[in-house]
């Protein structure tokens, strides 16, 4: 598939080319014409990590036609995807039988994430859970850790050694969870103040201060949280908020001076521009429109939805031009039943179908890409191949199953017209195996085994 | 993974050896300890095609411990899937984009099923599908051709020259569809009559009359489809029922003389023990009571249903102790989105938590195997590994994927109860890639090209 031409005449330079597909706006607030960019034959010319220049080929040959390129036939290639809302201690539950939220949390999570305490335990699951990322092509993710600080070392080290763009966090919890995985209001500020002071902005890394859910935190930890935000600014706020019915019920007994659940974090000042709310199911017209004013986020889990019977999510409310808000795709792994951003976007485009929704598959790819990263507030430097941001990015083969080889054509779309039905079949039967390749910072970094030799 | 033993004594006998589940009644009515079979070392005895005994190993290798064996270690061997509601001409149009039914019957369907005129092209497409149902250890299914007599052929020939038992028919339609599409009534009884008479039990085929739904027949071709099952007592009736709000409504306005859409079958006589109705998401109270009644069945298909935003399926109503219905799992691809049965277990999980109902995982495999054969009326050859039955099974890696591999243990479940975690994670996890092989009357049809040497 790929060949190298050796005429290096500007050695930092290299280029890939091939089909690129990203987003220059927002396909649920405009046209497609002003939204998708697609370049059947395209060059991406990557310097030091960054994008140098991107465009058609034929423009761009003239000053780049020369430096080592690889050249992709008969693939796709895309930003690396954004994951807004995955817990990595729950790899290895992913798939537990038969309960609803709270259930749940009870009878497999609390357990589970009780082992981290163990250091070298945390790092062997920090690896296979970056492993399982790269493989499903998500490049960057907002990750829950657990109550240990240790856990976060864990990720976070991992994540720096392969020169990852990821946001995490050590979780917040003092009621409602056994004393095994609990901290205290106090103990949860010193050990996250220290974290942040660690990791926050050390190279790629960023932090989010993670309260699970106003379930597991006093109101004295929420504040406290709340303190956080305050004393550095450009953390981020992680949480979960509006999954289950009963969770909702719960909280309104839990902070009966609250208006509500969202009311519940506003109150101590977590409702801010860089919050990421995972779920947001049963949220009300008010919440959706204090959302939209604080420029907060929310991360869309469908398959999470679907497996814990959560609900459907309002996707079109959230959407809205009234009250628009930031929307990112999670796979809420362990709860989500894949890793991958492609099987979430099937599972989001049913979820539409049966609110009588429309979801266009371009739709779904910008929530994968630059819609991830506007909800991290990242996109200044990632979502898509603007001149100047990050260059990790995935190689897509839209042929990597029989049937999709039957289905799609090996020629590159001519049009965005065109490959509106290919970009459909890729997220309704695509998974990890459409992964071929992944680039960080213009770095391969992962390889499907299944590669078909050419 | 495999070694033969060299003493075949008695020359026409061989034996798998492994873990074997199976299901020996209905895990929806009684219990596990009832209903679920399994040997973490079992040996199953084959003879000509039919199994000849089956057991614990330590039970049987007194007299067969000398005869050739594969022996299946780290695997799994289950009766193959049987798929109670497919179409093959739509193969090629799996995953279309954006619509609900009728407008993707008009978009999708209708343009495909016309290329089905052309034997060759049939012929082609039959083929892939047969690929694609033994990749994804399906060894029965009930099948939808097109209108064209020479689709139902090319599909027969294929299955034929397989080995496979496989129900299929001719679609009857003769109005609200495309001329080209369309037969008559009088048209659909004599072509129907004379594929009956060249293909019904001819080997292990049976037929299916096979008007697509009440919209697309008038009475007049309902009333001759109720002739054919008159005159031919043993063959069987598939349709679609009852899948979409509008449709629904639709059949009303057709049939304004009927109490309802199931009714608009009844009085043409086609709701009887071998009519197999697929979706039946709509149904009221009544309905469910006069397919129970009739001994009819429901192909449940929750791929599909999701993927066009139908609706979800009453499952705990259907398998109620007053009016039990017989169901059974469709992919009902091309709507649906996997040929998997596996993922469409995944799917019917989701459907149950949506409904606030629990879908165990050896509820969900029996309605993928034993459930599947009582829907066809094949459980006198079919559906579990009982002695003198046909030898159609699967060998499952429940670790297939890298993430399988990290969460389940490489040894066999010593136990049900061990078995259900792993058992969940196949149905939640598990896709092509799960199916090692394949066997037909005891012979390898299918091997997974992924398979790991060991």
């Amino acid at each position: 598939m790929t060949r190298l031409q050796d005429q290096p005449h500007q050695p930092s330079l290299k280029a890939m080319r091939g089909s690129f597909l990203d987003f220059v706006g927002d396909p649920f607030y405009v046209s497609e014409a002003e939204s998708v960019r697609y370049f059947p034959d395209g060059l991406l010319v990557l310097e030091d990590g960054k994008i140098k220049a991107f465009g058609a080929y034929d423009e761009l040959k003239a000053d780049y036609g020369e430096i080592p390129t690889t050249v992709c036939a008969e693939r796709l290639i895309m930003p690396g995807f954004i994951d807004t809302h995955i817990h990595y201690p729950q790899t290895g539950i992913i798939a537990a039988y038969g309960e609803q939220l709270l259930e749940w949390l009870d009878q497999y999570v609390f357990p589970t994430e009780g082992k981290f305490h163990d250091l070298d335990y945390a790092r062997e699951v920090a690896e296979t859970f970056l492993d399982q990322l790269l493989s499903n092509g998500t490049t960057t993710a907002l990750v829950f850790a657990t109550v240990f600080p240790q856990s976060v070392d864990a990720f976070f080290e991992a994540a720096e050694a392969r020169n990852l763009c990821m946001i995490a966090g050590k979780v917040m919890m003092d009621r409602n969870a056994p004393a095994s995985v609990c901290d205290s209001a106090e103990s949860a500020y010193q050990e996250s103040k220290a974290l942040i002071q660690k990791w926050h902005k050390k190279g790629r890394l960023r932090y989010a201060v993670t309260p699970r859910f106003a379930i597991t935190s006093t109101d004295e930890q929420l504040q406290k949280a709340g303190e956080l935000l305050k004393e550095f600014p450009d953390v981020y706020m992680h949480t979960h908020l509006s999954e289950n019915v009963k969770e909702v019920a719960w909280v309104k007994e839990l902070f009966p001076a609250c208006e509500g659940y969202l009311d519940a974090y506003d109150q101590a000042g977590l409702v801010k521009e860089r919050s990421v709310f995972a779920h947001g199911i049963h949220l009300t017209d008010g919440e959706f429109q204090r959302l939209s004013e604080a420029k907060s986020a929310i991360a869309f889990c469908p398959t999470s939805n679907l497996f814990l019977g959560s609900g459907l999510f309002k996707l079109e409310q959230a959407k809205s031009t009234e009250y628009p808000v930031k929307v990112g795709l999670g796979t809420d792994v362990g709860a989500g039943t894949s890793f991958s951003l492609l099987q979430t976007a099937n599972e989001a485009y049913k979820v539409a179908q049966l609110r009588q929704q429309k979801l266009s598959p371009f739709q779904a790819l910008f929530l994968a890409t630059l819609g991830g990263a506007k909800a991290l507030c990242l996109e200044d430097r990632l979502g898509n191949f603007e001149v100047g941001k990050d260059a990790d990015f995935i190689v897509l083969d839209l042929r990597s199953t029989p049937l999709m080889a039957f289905r799609n054509s090996p020629d590159a779309a001519k049009s965005v017209s065109e490959l509106t039905d290919r970009a459909f079949s890729l997220i309704i039967m695509g998974d990890d195996r459409a992964i071929e390749s992944v680039y960080i910072l213009g770095e391969l970094a992962y390889k499907c085994a299944d590669t078909k030799a050419e």
